[in-house]
């Protein structure tokens, strides 16, 4: 029986003496250490977070003091105090519990959060809620350093009230974002011994600064926490941590330990994934490195995610040409558009699809309008599998595509993502280029330069066209053979752009088919099925045409066939669709 | 011949003698007014920096060294100066100059600037890209206090290198935003005989700072501006302006002289517009309060538009419950779903279509996700007229229509708009509710109870069913009066609701009709004509179906008929399209 598996409640936490407490953090450090030593998962930032989390729940009262957690990926303490010990192996698993704070999963969760800022605008908004309710609960935003790079989180800060009571905005202080922190911001906190410069900076925002304190002292924690209690002001606590503590090869590569893959605990390495194959997101890193050593006016950009999107060895070799902005996509992208000015850089911004959602604005106003022909690599386009609802990169081709000029395009697999990336600067125009997180392959073949809106058809049927975008084309080829089987001739055709769409192609796909079919990993509710629809009434076809995608429903978390299957995007599931409309819906028509 | 009349570039600037400059910046003032009273646009901020511009371009050389707007609703003084003075009396017009800052335009300016807060990124990316080419122009953002609140500003200051040279932050503090300025950073710039925590706030992020200056002498800016040339760090630039100066009745009432109509420049009055309706904007504030006086769970924010959005008179019955959080759209919409948190708050948003695009990933995260039934009431949807292209609200409906469970609605008149109003909070789910900033029809008839996803068939016809979005119902009216003059008979539907759309209703109006017509101002590219052409082929229909509304293009500035006019919106080109189409090609048809 460990302490652990007897905390039921965040109330059984009282109880225990301050041993006990710490007992109990050593468990939950090595239970985190256990799971994702299977699972996977964000490490790091859970390892630095233990005992804070420990002396927030002995002190406060959760749920009726609410936690806000920012981002949340940290959240994992939180969840074993909370009656989610027993299913702590489940994190991150398809039906079990989510990686991010989830409110569906307790009531100890109140916000989704796996963007980054928002933690202090959501507790700003609850803390005004209580006080219009007449409650007395206290609120706690619990916020990372990195938070503080983004925007939004400044725009909380500068919308607090002098006189806000029971409001203590927990700073868990690691030095880190997903990578090294940059920025001024950062500067401050990690500057003076008695962080003289953090006090000045929070106390601009109407915050009492308190700290720093050690973030893994229990007691000085249950100590300040108790003193902050009766502020007639909003708190700034600081807390320092240290990423990866209690694991060695966490706290000495914290950038690779902060979200892991399955490792060894006894040596400490990663697990090596079942596929040699290089995925998307590496091909990119590795050919845009290649570019930028013959190209010195490429330039790249990346907001704080360096390592995900694999541009380290560029900022590496090209510190002067591969910005990392912080969390901050806004600013990413129109400093981005700053950099094309006069089309003399070549400028790639690379970010991932779902964090993308924070800059449409800025893609509109400070890159579309004016016509700069940033290059934009939209990383993690798809599923995000086990990081779950709020990661999911599914929802961006519906805003591109209301973009005039825009360019949007996507790779069926590493050989073509090479080709758009040295084709889209001759386009001169904003580009998109949409890929997912997934192993591809490479074809040992000479990179050509494609030409603007050309798609292809990839094998030639005669009933129905499968119009698949990226590497659905690979599950569109198993429909085709699925089909057969069923005495169903199918073409496999690859868009390759969404914007512009090949008229000339579609025009003559949509005259010699029976039937058409999207495919696509993207909401059915404003990407390639929208498009390719509007095309077939707009251009007077009278041709069927269904389509497959992500439905217009949040998915959670699971293994990416987990997640394909449940929502009928395999090709079993295509293809069985297919029949039943081809044989009972068409057989009139034809 | 004035002084002015013989400025064709900044370089004839340089010949003046300062009483020359403030005898120019007298000229320049008084033509800003004389063209104001006519046109009508934004007074005020341009009245506060004529003496800025003068300073500036005798200092510097444009469009060599660069001046950069931040929102450039401010940047009449410049334009009078880069040889459009002859042009000045077209501001705003149709096929005259933008009231914004325009590339197309000029060659002084150098990006579109109508959304706050980009200048600082946009220049930064300028000044890099300066840098890696070896030049060695000025580069200087012009911001103003306002732009502060903004954390996309903030997100570039926090990324201002310490070493970066010939770059001078030139703030314009004429401590207003469109309304008062809210928040600690204004606080801050404010406070302080000497302006101490100014420069301290400046200083954190790497900023030397210099003043504060008095924005109206010219001779303490060109001394000051001199003196910033050489430093090896970046500079901030403090200038305290008046908004207004020098026309009485602007300085005295700031917030109504912001953005004027045409007005008489004896009298200092307004002239009243051409109707006597109220506008949509109106009757939402009107109708808002009057719901507030009744429920004291009802709040409102707003993103520093409490005037153009009418919700002056709740912030001043109600200020607990009515909160404008400055410039700072993605707190605004993060900060609602904390108010909505536990749904015992009636939270209502309202922000501009154009300004929502900011906030699009907090509305996914934060307010869709957990299913917050927030009320979104987007100003401003559809064309903005003389603010032109970074204005319309055109684009809003693509990313909604992917958000599940949001609902999308437009109400076509004044009393739908408090019907959808009262009933929003009955359907507990996410809502935009969209209008235009135009006069319409208030019915004096009992308000109803609407109920989610119903439409209207507004008038019955067997030929063509005109399917319209909101106001855009009185054109289909219009058109289906030209059509029956043509012998054909069409019926005017509203959809009201774009998400969930009515699918009995267009199950009845598709198999009703011969052929079917989307009218709607948003961009075709993903809005109601996308959704409709994706319910028919999804359902299967065959039926044809035309779709009108903002071409895959930028729209510049104009009257709203000149703008409907030249994209063909108006009822008689629509009228004359579908005749003809009619006839050419539904006649093999039917």
């Amino acid at each position: 029986m460990t302490l652990l598996s007897s905390i039921h409640t965040p109330r059984d936490l009282k109880a225990l003496t301050l041993v006990e407490l710490e007992e109990l953090a050593a468990e939950m450090r090595q239970t985190i250490i256990d799971v994702m030593a299977v699972n996977g998962g964000h490490l790091g930032s859970n390892l630095g977070t233990v005992e804070m989390m420990v002396a927030l729940h002995r002190v406060f009262n959760s749920p009726e003091d609410k936690f806000i957690f920012d981002v949340s990926h940290q959240s994992y303490p939180h969840k074993l105090l909370t009656g989610r010990a027993a299913k702590f192996a489940q994190i991150r698993r398809y039906k079990g519990l989510c990686g991010f704070s989830c409110p569906a999963e307790s009531p100890h969760d109140h916000f989704y959060a796996g963007h980054a800022g928002t933690a202090i605008s959501s507790a700003l908004g609850l803390a005004k809620n209580r006080d219009l309710s007449g409650r007395s609960e206290y609120v706690l935003p619990i916020i990372g350093d990195a938070t503080l790079s983004c925007g939004m989180a400044l725009e909380a800060l500068n919308n607090l009230p002098k006189a806000l009571k029971r409001f203590i905005l927990v700073l868990n202080d690691n030095r880190m974002s997903i990578s090294y922190n940059v920025g001024a911001i950062a500067q401050i906190l990690s500057s003076g011994t008695f962080s003289k410069p953090a006090a000045t900076f929070f106390e601009q925002f109407n915050l009492k600064y308190v700290g720093p304190i050690d973030g893994h002292d229990i007691m000085k924690m249950i100590e300040a926490l108790e003193d902050c209690k009766d502020s007639t002001r909003p708190i700034l606590l600081h807390l320092i941590t240290v990423k990866g503590k209690g694991m060695e090869s966490a706290t000495q590569n914290p950038i690779s330990w902060h979200g892991c893959k399955p490792f060894d605990k006894v040596t400490g390495k990663m697990l090596e994934g079942g596929s040699n194959k290089p995925t998307f997101p590496k091909i990119f890193g590795r050919h845009l490195l290649k570019m930028a050593e013959n190209d010195p006016s490429l330039v790249a950009i990346t907001p704080a995610t360096p390592y995900g999107s694999c541009l380290t060895e560029m900022m590496q070799k090209f510190p002067d040409r591969c910005f990392d902005v912080g969390i901050a996509e806004e600013h990413a992208v129109t400093f981005s558009g700053g950099l094309a000015y006069g089309k003399k850089m070549k400028v790639v911004c690379a970010i991932y699809a779902t964090f993308f959602q924070r800059a449409l604005d800025n893609l509109f106003q400070d890159v579309c309008l004016p016509g700069f022909p940033v290059v934009f690599t939209l990383d993690r386009g798809g599923l995000s599998a086990e990081d779950g609802s709020t990661h999911h990169g599914i929802y961006d081709i519906s805003f591109l595509n209301t973009m005039p000029n825009m360019v949007i395009c996507q790779p069926r697999d590493g050989h073509l993502l090479k080709e758009l990336l040295e084709s889209a600067f001759s386009w001169g125009r904003p580009t998109a280029i949409r890929y997912p997180n997934m192993a591809t392959e490479e074809r040992d073949a000479p990179i050509e330069r494609r030409e603007l809106g050309k798609g292809e058809i990839l094998t030639h049927g005669s009933d129905i066209a499968l119009i698949a975008l990226g590497h659905m084309t690979r599950t569109a080829f198993a429909v085709r053979d699925l089909l057969a089987e069923a005495g169903i001739s199918a073409s496999v055709i690859d868009p390759i752009f969404l914007k512009p769409l090949d008229a000339e192609l579609f025009y003559e796909v949509f005259t010699s088919h029976k039937c058409a079919v999207t495919i696509e990993e993207h909401s059915v509710s404003g990407g390639l099925g929208m498009i390719m629809n509007s095309f077939v009434v707009r251009n007077g076809f009278r041709i069927p045409l269904f389509n497959f995608g992500i439905p217009d429903a949040f998915v959670e978390q699971g293994t990416y066939p987990e997640l394909i299957n449940e929502i009928g995007l395999d090709a079993a599931s295509i293809a069985r669709t297919l029949i039943k409309q081809y044989n009972m819906e068409l057989a009139p028509i034809l």
